[in-house]
């Protein structure tokens, strides 16, 4: 079978090093000369508008998925005439557009942060009134990593931010005092069979992910289920998707979905017996999901900008390296070490020591 | 670092599905168009011995490797001259000749079974005189699999059997009455730090490897580690090494070895700190070792000629399918399945439900 994906980053790295273990082959589509995905498949250089190129990737592969969720909704629609694409059209338009997304939560009854529509900033003067702040600011579509996002702290850093994120579309989102921030990663096969790993710790430096730690037996694993079955339900979604909440008074308040696999699933590779990834596939290729069972206790911990000697990341105990294979850059996500420990307080040690390392590099 | 691998089947290709996320980068030389690691890597199409492609890999990469250890000896001091290669000529010279390498098992100490050297059918007389019937004569390279032997069991048997081999040069090795076949994958660093994964009980079904289960705490394995670690020393030896023992009267005699990963460690994929696959990576690279622990209870199992239906194997608990993505043939491995469980118990049943599928398929 072979597997096309829109995207060739590590997204699509690690797709293919899961999938090629179960027979599967892969092409990525992706302008970037050095996507990095290109070592494990077979890289159509292109736009994702570029409808040549689609349809190559179309009569080439079985079925399509994507890496990414910003991806033109007509690419996803050009593509759905001549092959299967998961997750579906619907999810994507729903996932990639922050007022559809919220919209959706309220709908389903998922409690989530005050939010308005912003489309001038006479609609945001309005939603401050109404929501108050501080309030976060973030554009409907194409934020990722903390980008397309002003935190209004005072009513100064209101006037004229509608123009500082580029006077597109936006929604204000009331600022949630939360005390923790967790995903839970979820996988639907075709046939609507649904699995979930358990609930992951998160912790952001400046807007991107640097630590995500699986939780064991967490209170609110239930809670999370639910309201991520909910969503996979209305989108009638295959795929693994990630739901990132915050932890407030006891509760969950919904922040995102990604429609894809993610970031804080990354430890799943070595610290579940199937990894998102291959969960992710199986779901796409009609095959039925894995078990997504923990073993030991595992974190995983982001290499921002740069990858820390590969001799030093590697001698530590309980600790995996993942290379991208891509270029240094500053704040670019660039690799990321798993550990996987015998228990909770070896495994913070060993954070501490991963994180030495990261503050040398 | 880009890492040059001589052939291009499945060893290589788990090769760079380990070594992919070490930021390593595989360029594999296999005049087989259909070489399964091509998936993985540049594919340099090309005989052994053909000394413009030898040179072009030697130019490409930063070492060179191998994943089979009949090479031609000129091919390896070919590309030595031009970039370093592990495990060293000297290493391939020994464990590509079946008289070599017992004669060295003999100098060390290493008991193993009566052998002789057989130029003729004339030596061949000779030696059925001396070490009696049965014996297995075996061809002195080449022979894997249970090709290029023959088992000598009656005096009729050793009439015109030298011409039947092929009249090239032979060993007879005098038969062992052994109760078990056990194998050691061992791993040595360039600065010959020594690492040691826990013996396997093997199962050969027509000279071809069916079943590989890790032991847990095997009385032989202290033995078996003194007489590999003879062997790697006496060699300066770096990367993966596998050394297959008989169990005979609560000892070890050896049989053969392999300069390389081995089909009896697949299992530490899933079942290990580290893979057979990452630690040889990690050694010929001049990396740190990775820990050799194992993870629960592990065995696999090869899918010889054909791969049940995926959806069957990855549908068993426990179970992790490899495809190699070869062409179905009858006698060839094209597969393996990995079962890692909580216990022996689980592991031997489940070993039951896998061996009920391959029996089907």
């Amino acid at each position: 079978m072979k597997i096309g994906v829109i995207g060739g980053g590590q997204l699509g790295r690690m797709l293919a090093l899961a999938g090629t273990p179960l027979g599967m082959n892969f092409a990525f589509l992706d302008p970037a000369p050095d996507a990095c995905a290109q070592a494990l498949g077979e890289h159509i250089r292109a736009d994702y508008g570029d409808q040549a190129h689609l349809r190559q990737l179309a009569d080439e592969v079985d079925l399509v998925t994507f890496e990414f969720e910003s991806v033109p909704a007509e690419t996803v629609a050009f593509l759905s005439q001549f092959v299967p694409v998961y997750p579906s059209a619907e999810a994507l338009r729903i996932a990639r557009d922050r007022w559809f997304e919220k919209s959706m939560f309220k709908d389903l009854g998922i409690p989530t942060p005050d939010f308005a529509d912003i489309q001038s900033q006479a609609d945001l003067d309005a939603a401050v009134a109404s929501i108050g702040l501080p309030a976060v600011m973030k554009t409907r579509t194409l934020g990722y990593d903390g980008k397309g996002q002003k935190v209004l702290r005072k009513p100064e850093d209101v006037t004229g931010a509608f123009a500082e994120l580029g006077s597109v579309p936006c929604i204000l989102e009331g600022f949630v005092p939360f005390t923790g921030e967790v995903s839970l990663v979820a996988v639907r096969a075709r046939d609507g069979a649904t699995r979930f790993y358990p609930l992951v710790h998160n912790r952001h430096d400046s807007g991107v992910l640097a630590l995500s730690i699986a939780s064991t037996d967490h209170p609110l694993q239930a809670l999370a289920e639910d309201y991520v079955g909910r969503v996979l339900t209305k989108l009638d979604y295959v795929g693994v998707l990630a739901f990132e909440f915050f932890e407030v008074d006891g509760g969950l308040k919904a922040n995102e979905i990604a429609p894809r696999v993610h970031n804080s699933g990354h430890w799943t590779i070595e610290g579940a017996e199937c990894s998102q990834f291959e969960n992710h596939l199986r779901a796409v290729a009609g095959l039925p999901l894995g078990s997504t069972a923990k073993i030991g206790e595992s974190a995983i911990l982001n290499f921002i900008g740069v990858v820390p000697p590969v001799e030093q990341v590697i001698a530590i105990d309980d600790c995996r390296l993942h290379h991208y294979g891509k270029a240094f850059k500053a704040g670019r996500k660039v690799g990321h070490a798993t550990l996987r420990c015998a228990d909770r307080a070896t495994l913070d040690k060993q954070i501490a020591v991963v994180e030495a390392l990261i503050a040398k590099a």
